[in-house]
């Protein structure tokens, strides 16, 4: 048996790393493996290919695609490499701390402070100089303290309009959920590209006239 | 309706984008829903962290993800934006071409042809210049005729590893493949890093020590 500075966590260590595997790589190795949980993580949004809800790995990868094809739109220059980055880790925090509903607001209650434990317990699977690289990018990405954080935040919040605008309605029916509800959620689009947010109000008033997402809450 | 030049693609054409979409928008917009169906496409290899086959999305955000933590390992410098973009956009292809089992000879003779055509498809959705772009970095993924198609093609190979290992044999337990059979395909790794070939080499042997690959043919 290896000996080393931390336990592996919980799920790597199911995957013993064969015996004199260094360490650095050993932990980046773990860290690889524990992560795969992120294909387990489902979220609201059902696919647009599929009779099925999307999961977070799934999500990610789209989102880096949405990102090559455009990062053009972006107000403010943007490094690619830090808006990729941004968005295949945004989500790996849910892995311990689960998917928050972007229209669930008693579980956004604590939110914050479950993915900020989350993002202490899984980055420190890595070696330390990385540990503190990934988590200031998801901090960055968290606070939108730049124009590579807005614009990622931008794709994510654009993507699951995408989907329910393509389902005519997808998460948008959620209970008590209205048009201007999700143009307040949205609105974080407009911080990064103004072209992107006049196509995102296009498809949620788009969405609203067919009644995918009602005008004003019923019960209200 | 508006006008447009080439037609939309018929996945795609099944959410008709909002009238006064501007042209440019509307292709990438078009281009991003139709990729939502490599959310479907199902490879061999089964996950850690669950009892399913992985998809070719889940796939290519755990590779980005390798990039990330990996890409030191690197023997020549490598870009790790166009990295990352080849390993996100590698699959792609298969939407229309299917998944090609590595192990799978028979399939593997006309993969090139089908999958060029495929290219040929997919990305004349986009805008001509993104087209050139994103069909350039394919094919140099695919002829690995640089540092950055090479290490992409190495995270490629060795993250199947990692789930066959994880899984106690996995795709290895493929009627007729053996340890030497496996060394052969992998061998791409070593093109890119020797230090991770070295790794991958170690959990290939340590396969076959535990039973989980065989060392030679049975039916041989």
């Amino acid at each position: 048996m290896s000996h080393h500075d931390r336990p592996t966590p919980e799920f790597a260590a199911a995957v013993p790393q064969p015996d004199g595997t260094p360490e650095r790589l050993r932990r980046q190795i773990e860290f690889v493996v524990e992560v795969d949980q992120l294909k387990n993580v489902l979220r609201q949004s059902p696919l647009l290919a599929a009779d099925r809800r999307e999961n977070d790995a799934e999500h990610s990868w789209h989102l880096a695609l949405m990102v090559l094809v455009l990062a053009e739109y972006a107000d403010e220059p943007v490094d690619v490499v830090r808006v990729l980055a941004m968005v295949v880790l945004h989500d790996l925090v849910e892995i311990y701390a689960g998917d928050t509903p972007l229209y669930d607001s008693a579980a956004g209650a604590d939110q914050e402070e479950r993915e900020r434990l989350a993002a202490d317990r899984l980055f420190a699977i890595l070696p330390d100089d990385q540990r503190d690289r990934f988590r200031a990018l998801w901090d960055e990405f968290e606070e939108r303290t730049s124009a590579e954080a807005r614009f990622a935040k931008a794709m994510d919040r654009l993507q699951p309009l995408l989907l329910n605008y393509g389902n005519r309605g997808g998460t948008w029916r959620t209970p008590g959920v209205t048009e201007a509800e999700v143009l307040a959620r949205k609105s974080v689009i407009g911080d990064a590209s103004a072209e992107l947010w006049d196509y995102a109000r296009t498809l949620i008033r788009t969405g609203a006239d067919r009644g995918w997402v009602p005008r004003a809450d019923p019960g209200a």
